[in-house]
């Protein structure tokens, strides 16, 4: 009987995660809220048809306090008096720089989106998170935000990208760190290199693969979890010969 | 013969640096520029004034792209056909937030000022530092920036201050990996906590201590500094019992 909110649930992960958590029994996974900025797009409004409304489709956009304030209080009033589980910000933006650093001339805006608005929606749902049994926040982060392993990545000009992900591995530990004594479990975890808008047709991975790693580590972690920055395991991937190595082992920051 | 700018000269860190590299003969450092916000500070008038016009003040908000190229124009001017050999990103911000990190307002304003801005002047001084004939560029970080060692800090409620540092060791990977093929040398130190209106007067040492090494560093070291986020080294303060270790050593990310 567990409920999930998922930000950025229109399409690509957060669509896939959604849809992996409705395809749980519903013992498993009791309602699954899926926040996406515009009002109840499509893709959304079947999956909340053919779930016979255990998906719930909730118009979020976190810049703007009313509309964040309205979806907090239309999940306070489905859970019934209940808490909510688990928080996955998923929610994001990747835009590609056309040349070398020096040209990104998006690094606040990639900011705002990536890391404040994530701020904005954890702290918002942090009293509900609070009554919850869980109190888990994932943070969906990606191993090109590893300043360890820039070398690795140094090939791709999402530079603005790259700041804003080692911001919100950073952001991730504070809120790990400072709410460990609640019985919180915050992490961040790269979801893979996957098939989306965002990943782009060469992506290494179906965005199944991805989502059903992530959905994984949040039915199996608890506070094991606090504090780390995950990468998925798919098997064959370990010792991959490009960038990305899918070991299911820490990524260091 | 090097020529030097540092930002946010008008006090504490930067001021003590322009003082530093103006007490060395002109032999060593030939022209300092010292920038400032506001227009022509008392505080930098009395160096330049006392050093016979070799530290020279220049105004310059980055935020405004006029004043930024006219800070450019009259450097360039200076210099006059030289390069720019050294320069020192030391301006920045540090609120603190009155509680947890869920009660921090600015961490986009505390982001653009700390990571964005020293982004708009490093890239508006790269035609002169790659005409310069050392090519480096020092970032000034802090330890409160490594993710890995959040932990030490944790009391710390300069939430907004950690996530910025930790942007900011990104963005100077990113172009010490993209211009190391140019010869450049691109780091991020973290100076210590210094007696500073920013560091406080509870902060471990006197702001010249950090200058000191800061210099130390800057004229020491070369390509091989490229990429790293360095520790300034105070004897003593090796092993030291609180959460600062000055020991010379790298700092995790």
């Amino acid at each position: 009987m567990t409920s999930y909110l998922i930000t950025g649930a229109s399409r690509g992960l957060g669509l896939a995660i959604a849809t992996e958590l409705a395809a749980l029994p519903e013992s498993e996974a009791s309602i699954i809220f899926a926040t996406t900025r515009q009002h109840n797009p499509g893709s959304l409004k079947d999956l909340a048809v053919s779930t016979s409304g255990r998906v719930v489709p909730v118009q979020l956009d976190p810049n703007d306090p009313e509309s964040l304030s309205a979806a907090v209080k239309l999940v306070e009033d489905r859970l019934q008096g209940k808490g909510l589980d688990v928080l996955v910000n998923n929610a994001g933006t990747q835009p590609v720089t056309d040349g070398k650093v020096e040209m990104a001339d998006d690094l606040t805006e990639t900011f705002h989106v990536n890391v404040t608005l994530t701020h904005y929606v954890t702290r918002a749902f942090l009293p509900l998170l609070r009554k919850g049994e869980h109190k888990m926040i994932s943070n969906i982060s990606s191993t090109v935000g590893s300043i360890a392993q820039a070398p690795k990545y140094q090939m791709s000009p999402t530079h603005a990208y790259k700041v804003s992900k080692a911001a919100m591995n950073m952001l991730t530990i504070q809120y790990a760190l400072q709410y460990a004594d609640e019985g919180f479990s915050v992490f961040a975890i790269s979801p893979g290199w996957l098939k989306t808008e965002l990943g782009g047709s060469y992506a290494d991975l179906p965005v199944e693969v991805g989502a059903k790693e992530v959905v994984r580590y949040i039915r199996s972690g608890g506070r094991d979890l606090n504090g780390r920055f995950l990468n998925i395991h798919v098997p064959g991937w370990e010792n991959a010969p490009g960038p990305n190595q899918y070991d299911g082992k820490d990524v260091p920051w």
